[in-house]
């Protein structure tokens, strides 16, 4: 039957069917290249397909998560620049889950607009297509919606989901942490994807700075250096890598992702009942970014500690006695770590040693 | 420590953390009334876990999709309702991962603001809650983020994500449709969740109709009977009830799922290369909603079987030695259903006689 010549009704209506397909058409490409063996369907099949590894697991248990960069994406859009939040919000969600002991089988994305422009929408999935190859983890499927209306024109979604796998005696639930254990801190590269609404806020209006201008928090005033908007875009970072040789690792106890809620409110969410975790601020370096926040935003230090990760990505609890060795296979795959604090007894959440961080530098744990 | 007394600096910036821990405290209850056995964690953790029961499978085999409710969301907030997007959501989702042979397993959503209202994202939340707990599937986790300025006020976005699990031998994947099967349609509700922009333009633009209007297409002429926002709002359905007795049986050769693209761009999905599927339209009963949608938007009948569902939510291919035991069975659990066509040799995608749209009533295959 022939197709009708005149554009569709639903194309008039906001939705351009045919534009979406030719876009899609290269997102399958791009999926394609994430692919590992585990995967046995193509996209544009109504489920992804994924038959796992189980062979030698006692007693496979998936580890699932949902994640968004918030806006983040407000940067990448004044930047004109959607090739990074892919990667973003890939490592996002892999941290999510690593810190469970479990590492990523597959994720799926979803991308909203008001109407997709093939280009954006290519540049977001070759961001998470990036972000899967790099992870290991295949990009199993996706959804895009056309939206008129409802998204500002230029505004693009994003929403990733992912899926891992651990086997359950080397689960990390919380339930190993305990009193003594070792805070160990990994640097983070920058905001990751959270705090951006107050960011935004401080930089461009209380600051005063343009998206272009050269970011005034770095020590070194260079020329040629990161713009606010590409300092902002800094990659939140993926920890699989540094962290996969410790997992199953007897005194790796926990491990908290440090997202929106900042240390406050993520380190305690391993935390046993009846402790609270001893934090010296200063045992490792504060980037300048955040303290120019602190500075021109008029925000006290403890509210930085809930909003933004202050410089730390993830935090191992960690069993003394092993960590001489947990610190040397960090250090053994190029990976940097701090001592930062303690698990104590009695009551609850982080307890934070502000005095320490005028008094004494940061001693890396390397 | 104390917390501040005045409105903290982020809370000012449009984001209150507080608000938003009050809602997921009630969102937490929520997707714990739905928690299935295999579910060993609590909401709250950085990951959901969960241990599928894999006694019995020779080969298991995850199955997992993303979605949205695309402007149905639009339709819910012009009538001040959110609580039936979930439920939408969630059964398109059980659906799409149906149709491959797949039990669900999990679902995790996402819901996006400008600020949270949470009594809507609770609203949303027991939306989702209750469509999950009606299709046997745990609500595992899930991420709410407000995102100031890049949501319009009152507008909420709903992602969803399932995984479901198959035994590799009882995987539909469309390699055992072949030419001659026969093409029985299950009714869907009304648009279930596609086609509302066009809808929309065509209802509220083209046919001047108000929202809370009676349904003027109904053909018995009530007073009291469902507005046009009502109609609209009417529930994906869900086909896992129905479809579930079929799973493992030799004559069920494939489904489709019909959604966006309508039974146009699904059906061939499945369907082997050198083959079409030949559909009689008029041979199952088309509701009178897309008939007054075809009339006032002046939307041609091919065009409107690739935006609508026209009527059938899902298409199973069917042996024709076994068409009588698959109906039996689908009349056993009370589900209509409609011998709508047949899958030929030669060509490809989806070939409608439209002229026995006029000449032959439906007749129920029941």
């Amino acid at each position: 039957m022939s197709q009708p010549t005149k554009p569709s009704a639903y194309a008039q209506s906001g939705v351009d069917i045919d534009a979406q397909e030719k876009g899609l058409a290269r997102v399958k490409k791009l999926a394609k290249s994430t692919f590992t063996p585990g995967v046995l369907s193509e996209i544009g099949s109504f489920g992804g397909l994924f038959r796992p590894d189980l062979a030698g697991m006692t007693e496979p248990v998936l580890v699932a998560s949902a994640d968004g960069v918030g806006t983040k994406l407000v940067v990448a859009k004044m930047m004109g620049d959607y090739s990074g939040v892919g990667r973003d919000l890939v490592n996002h969600c892999v941290n999510d889950i690593l810190v469970q002991g479990a590492e990523p089988l597959f994720f799926l994305d979803y991308v909203g607009a008001g109407v997709l422009d093939p280009k954006k929408m290519v540049e977001l999935v070759e961001g998470v297509a990036d972000g899967c190859r790099e992870n290991g983890c295949a990009l199993l499927g996706g959804e895009t919606a056309e939206m008129p209306g409802f998204y500002q024109p230029g505004d693009y979604e994003l929403v990733g989901f992912i899926v891992g796998l651990v086997d359950r005696p080397k689960l990390l639930d919380g339930s190993k942490v305990a009193v003594g254990d070792v805070l160990v801190g990994l640097p983070s590269s920058g905001l990751h994807t959270n705090g951006y609404s107050l960011a935004r806020r401080i930089l461009f209006e209380q600051a005063g700075l343009g998206i272009g201008d050269r970011a005034p928090w770095l020590k070194k005033k260079r020329t040629v250096g990161p713009t606010v908007g590409e300092a902002l875009l800094d990659t939140h970072l993926s920890y699989l890598k540094a962290v996969r040789p410790l997992l199953g690792h007897a005194a790796l106890h926990g491990m908290a992702h440090i997202t929106g809620g900042g240390i406050t409110d993520n380190l305690p969410r391993i935390l046993p009942a009846d402790t609270h975790a001893f934090l010296r601020v200063g045992s490792w370096p504060i980037p300048e970014l955040f303290l120019y926040l602190e500075e021109h935003g008029d925000v006290g230090g403890e509210e930085m500690l809930r909003v933004f990760n202050m410089g730390i990505g993830l935090i191992l609890s960690v069993a003394p006695a092993g960590l001489a060795d947990i610190l040397g296979l960090l250090r053994s795959v190029g990976q940097r770590s701090f001592v930062i604090g303690t698990v104590q007894e009695g009551g609850a959440g982080v307890i934070y040693d502000l005095d320490h961080r005028a008094s004494a530098p940061a001693v890396p744990s390397e």
